[in-house]
């Protein structure tokens, strides 16, 4: 089995959309993106923090997925990093109401001895510098490092996130962040610029109109599944990210081709995310599910053109 | 050959983008569509008006494209439809600075007697009681009728509009007016009310964000092809029509499956149309550019996972 370590907030999120709103549930990038991933079997690690408050049954939850949780710290007279949010009802903008750090703010994180020869390392978005002090415990470099990361940072640790930025074979980024990060507005000089700061493969969110994947001068493009109702666009990002990296570790084919198949994985996780609030949807999904949707993929976007 | 019916406006266009400016340029929804259709070498036919200030040489170049002008009207005292507008910085929305109707205001549509036998009738957006008069003139049904339309009947036509969208197969409609017809923000729900209105087959299309094709309980997705720049959008819609409805007469074969083949060929042919001002790119486009960009698309949407 391959490894796969994760970096990435584990927290209690608030939500609120136009379907109703939510008390402290568990999220967190690293939750979402390790719940994804655990569809593949994957050798997977946490790396995290979470505040004494943080139930064991949640922490529980994420083991029984098969997730090794060594890395992820417990400090006992600490809160858990809380995120609140009130999506609009066109459910692609959201207000943040409360971001409180809590022990995120002193985190540093520590790779477990055993995952220090991860094969895929995945780095959920938080500060860049703990992202890097993950990449600098990793003595030899993973066949696989992806990145994802917010505008956030772009306005706060800039030098800092591009250092990182140049030491990723993978960058996952939405649309707007693109055009923050170079200053252009078509995706494909975006793309271009982002390449030339570091990763071979830049990977585009567009949220319901999608993803695109650059890599060289090709592009290959994934389409959102078209939903009759988005219910909670929490964490769409990180299990899509979940689902890449997973499906990527799983089959240790790091090709432009396969690739392709783990954007689809990873639209297609996303694509059960939204249903429900928080994780409740991508707890519970079967596989038999997943080829369904894998299948609904399929009759959405392949064509028979014969081409003469 | 099969016979394709288009109706829609011929027209001078004048248009300002980020990358410069045009005088009173050939424009209008029929002569898009007209151009697109050609590539196909079928047997099509206009039917519009123009005033006497239209250049012999642009009726000259629709029909050295083989389209039969029988139902061309020139009112020789009369000015032809002038539209004038200017794109925003982000070539998605635009300001409408002139709509002089013109000769357009008493346009009275006559279908030449060889053509009353079309196989596929393409209504171009227009005045919904002028669509519906060419329907009138028909006496057997074509095997395929596509409408095209836009919010501005919506608002000043709604019961013309309703009558001709039941008489039709498809329409095409972009994102924003699916929502204002129906008043459902999910295109999901709305392509559905859509076809209780009557169409079977649904296109919404979503600009730079491509096209959905939605046919009972199915859904089929074509991207638009990402661009390093969009040089001018005028006209990208019509272009999609006569590509779409161009293959589907060319083919003759209506159902869902080919409909995907005629999708991607309208997507091709608009990516084309918006590399350059009005209909410059569209009209010196080789066959050979038309083969590379399907084979672009292909590349862009084909994957292999085999689902087990």
């Amino acid at each position: 089995m391959s490894k796969l370590v994760i970096v990435g907030t584990v927290a209690f999120d608030a939500i609120e959309t136009p379907f109703g709103k939510t008390d402290k549930i568990l999220g967190g990038a690293a939750t979402y993106i390790g719940l994804s991933a655990s569809q593949f079997n994957v050798d997977g690690a946490i790396i995290s923090v979470v505040g004494g408050d943080f139930p064991k049954e949640y922490i529980q939850l994420l083991e029984d997925k098969g997730m090794d949780v060594k890395g992820l710290q417990v400090i006992e007279d600490g809160k858990t990093f809380f995120w609140s949010g009130k999506y609009h009802n066109d459910m692609n903008t959201r207000d943040t109401l409360v971001t409180d750090l809590n022990v995120l703010a002193d985190f540093n994180p520590i790779v477990p001895e055993e995952y220090k020869d991860t094969e895929v390392l995945m780095l959920g978005n938080l500060h860049p510098l703990v992202q890097q002090a993950v990449i600098d415990q990793i003595p030899k470099r993973p066949k696989l490092v992806v990145l994802d990361t917010m505008n956030f940072w772009m306005d706060n640790a800039l030098d800092d996130l591009l250092k990182v930025i140049s030491k990723v074979d993978v960058i996952t980024i939405n649309d707007e962040e693109a055009r923050q990060l170079t200053g252009e507005y078509s995706l494909v000089t975006a793309a271009q610029k982002i390449k030339e700061m570091g990763p071979e493969y830049v990977v585009i969110k567009k949220g319901e109109n999608g993803a695109l994947l650059f890599h060289k001068g090709e592009v290959f493009f994934a389409p959102a599944l078209p939903l009759k109702e988005v219910f909670d666009p929490t964490g769409a990002g990180d299990t899509f990210a979940g689902g890449f990296t997973g499906y990527l570790a799983k089959t240790k084919d790091y090709s432009f081709d396969n690739m392709k198949n783990a954007i689809i994985y990873g639209s297609a996780l996303a694509s059960f995310c939204v249903e429900k609030f928080g994780t409740e949807r991508i707890l519970n999904v079967s596989r038999k599910e997943i080829h369904q949707r894998l299948q609904q993929f399929k009759n959405l976007t392949q064509f028979d053109i014969q081409i003469n």
